[in-house]
């Protein structure tokens, strides 16, 4: 049976709605994913992150493999059981990790900003790029580490992920068309070994997905996609720099999943790294069935909440001095514990400048229930055949129907 | 009516278990009241304290001044509904944060330890003690600020709180005996002041508790506490200097509770700053009705997690290599998230060491749900005539019934 099972398609966009299958359970598409990176949701326990209509999430194999490392994982039978979430989980390669301490952030270096100061400071540093792997020091203790395709399907074999994605090199924003080019094919050789370690080594029950990668350039993007649609791999992710400006990133996106229009079934498809408002809604009319990213986890942790309004790019930032006196709930009538629990954003704003752990907890909770939210209105209204129109809706700053997601 | 209703007396020992009546409903006695230091029990929400068997917490009339200020909480109707936490409060009169500023910690003083690294390190500063209150330098913005009796009970009287604390000096340990007799009688002076504010300018339903001082001298301590029972407070806490080693500070608090106990009805009795699970016995047994303390909450975001093992002082350190690969839950049957939820030792030590936000909640919301449950054993065994059996029991070790507490 196909890992995405398409229960409706949208007439007027590539969109879809469906069903991935996972060892540990369906995950209903198109979904947000969670970042779990260190195996935690930030502030958050696994019954909430159900509970907000979450159905995976996501961690991080270079993370995971300093820390705690896959030994203590294997020993608990799997990432599952030792995070205590028991559906399904992707996780990440490393490769977008183990490359970010070459360039600042490799998260900067895609969306064209220079590395900031955190960054810069980091321990971990990339020592070189060989074709057997990367070779970096290691930001917990300092030893040196080779991270490989292999090695890092044998770490996610042992966290015994639902989804593996193969280790790719994450290209930056920055370089050449000829270095994109040719660390481009170096990707698409790493996919092969991933895929033969896999059949050999791997848990049967674990999906593979490949990366397209080939930056900003459409010959390259087109091509990088044939090569991953071409392989065995069981999903397709989407990853690398994916331009300096939201159009570009949509325009890159679009060249990979034209690629992959062509595919009887539909393998299924995650974009990695994305997830503002505007880039889901646009995401899901691309074709896209999952993604993935650190924003509103992060957004809530330093103070941001997500608000229907594109005005200010779907968030306001508690910080600022309108919120301080502001004696109303984030949005009214919000289900998550922010919301309706009788927090006023002028608590909350006080709560975020006073740095306290309750702050970061509540607006993360409230960012992922209005993602959630927002993820469930587009599923619903692909099924429903009704998707230009909540779109449309959506983008005009209407307000979601913020009720508990239904199991739809 | 007075604010205590005794219900039962304990043969063997001075213990009481009681109903303590505020604006804000009962407070089940003997209690521990959780810090709510800066208007949140830090990484939890009112719901859960509310839910792991609390009716009280402690906020802190020092930071609050400082940050959101009164004047915001006074906008919100009182710091009830800022916090949304719609039970008893009590707050800190900024006695003792203002006096540590002055000498590292306080709390460092009072144990006999130097002040330490970080206290050192502090930018707010003591400038100076008047008669008139005490001046200093505000470490949110650096001004000079001055902190009078008067003061604290109008900022109490803008944060609405259930049961606001005389502004006293809290003595530290290293001071001679000649300078702990001029600061008592100084606080008894602060006392009177305090009180007849409070009869002036005060809200009618806001109880006052006067604070007991004299360092670890008997004759001053008891000359303080038939000081403060003269005077017409609601309730009385002991504050202070408790002396270098647990013994002492049990002599020091039955100096001060023998003098309280010709009362007819007995007011309330506080015991400041000290939530250790064997001085809760011990206090218990001593006639203290509710106590506060920083150890619980901040054991919790540290790491440690509390246990019936009198051995170890009732706490696990899961940074110790002995947690590291643990199967097992925090204690059997607890039923906090922690306990409850399928979270190993082995994954909260990873997350402790990781200093994930959710291991300082987990740790937090399982020691609070100890100490509900030790106190909620202490006052059942009080009820049932049974107290010297399950003290001694507790102080061997056993297990606590750790269920939700029920409304005893």
């Amino acid at each position: 049976m196909a890992a995405l099972e398409i229960e409706a398609r949208d007439s007027s966009s590539y969109a879809r709605a469906g069903r991935l299958h996972t060892a540990h359970g369906d995950v209903r598409t198109p979904a947000f994913v969670p970042l779990a990176t260190k195996a935690t949701v930030k502030g958050l326990l696994p019954s909430e992150v159900e509970a907000f209509g979450y159905d995976m999430v996501l961690a991080n194999t270079f993370h995971l493999l300093l820390n705690p490392g896959p030994d203590l994982i294997d020993q608990f039978g799997g990432l599952h059981r030792f995070m205590a979430w028991e559906r399904p989980i992707i996780t990440d390669s490393g490769g977008f990790q183990v490359f970010s301490m070459g360039h600042g952030t490799v998260a900067d270096e895609i969306k064209g900003r220079s590395p900031h100061g955190e960054a810069a400071k980091r321990a971990g540093a990339i020592l070189s790029i060989e074709e057997q792997g990367v070779r970096f020091r290691s930001y917990i203790d300092g030893r040196e580490r080779l991270l490989t395709p292999e090695g890092s399907m044998s770490v996610q074999a042992a966290l015994k992920s639902d989804i593996a994605l193969v280790f790719d090199e994450c290209t930056p924003f920055h370089v050449e068309r000829d270095y994109t080019a040719r660390s481009t094919e170096r990707t698409h050789r790493w996919l092969e070994r991933c895929l033969s370690w896999h059949r050999e080594h791997g848990p049967a029950e674990q999906l593979v997905y490949g990366i397209v990668q080939g930056g900003v350039f459409e010959d390259l993007r087109r091509e990088s996609a044939s090569v991953v649609a071409a392989s065995a791999c069981d999903g397709i992710a989407i990853g690398g720099s994916l331009g300096a400006e939201k159009e570009q990133m949509y325009e890159v996106v679009r060249f990979a999943v034209e690629e992959l229009s062509g595919e009887a079934h539909g393998r299924p498809r995650h974009l990695l790294g994305i997830g503002e408002v505007d880039d889901l809604i646009r995401g899901v009319e691309l074709g896209i069935d999952t993604f993935d990213c650190a924003m509103p986890t992060r957004l809530g942790r330093h103070g941001s909440a997500l608000v229907p309004d594109p005005q200010t790019r779907w968030r306001i930032d508690l910080t600022k001095s309108s919120c301080r006196q502001a004696d109303e709930p984030l949005i009214d009538g919000c289900p998550c514990p922010a919301c309706s629990q009788g927090f006023s954003r002028a608590y909350l704003s006080y709560l975020t400048r006073a740095k306290e752990l309750t702050g970061m907890r509540l607006l993360t909770a409230h960012n992922l229930t209005f993602i959630a939210a927002l993820m469930s209105e587009l599923r619903t209204a692909i099924i429903a055949g009704r998707l230009a129109e909540v779109t449309s809706a959506l983008r005009a700053g209407a307000p979601l129907p913020l009720r508990p997601p239904q199991g739809v």
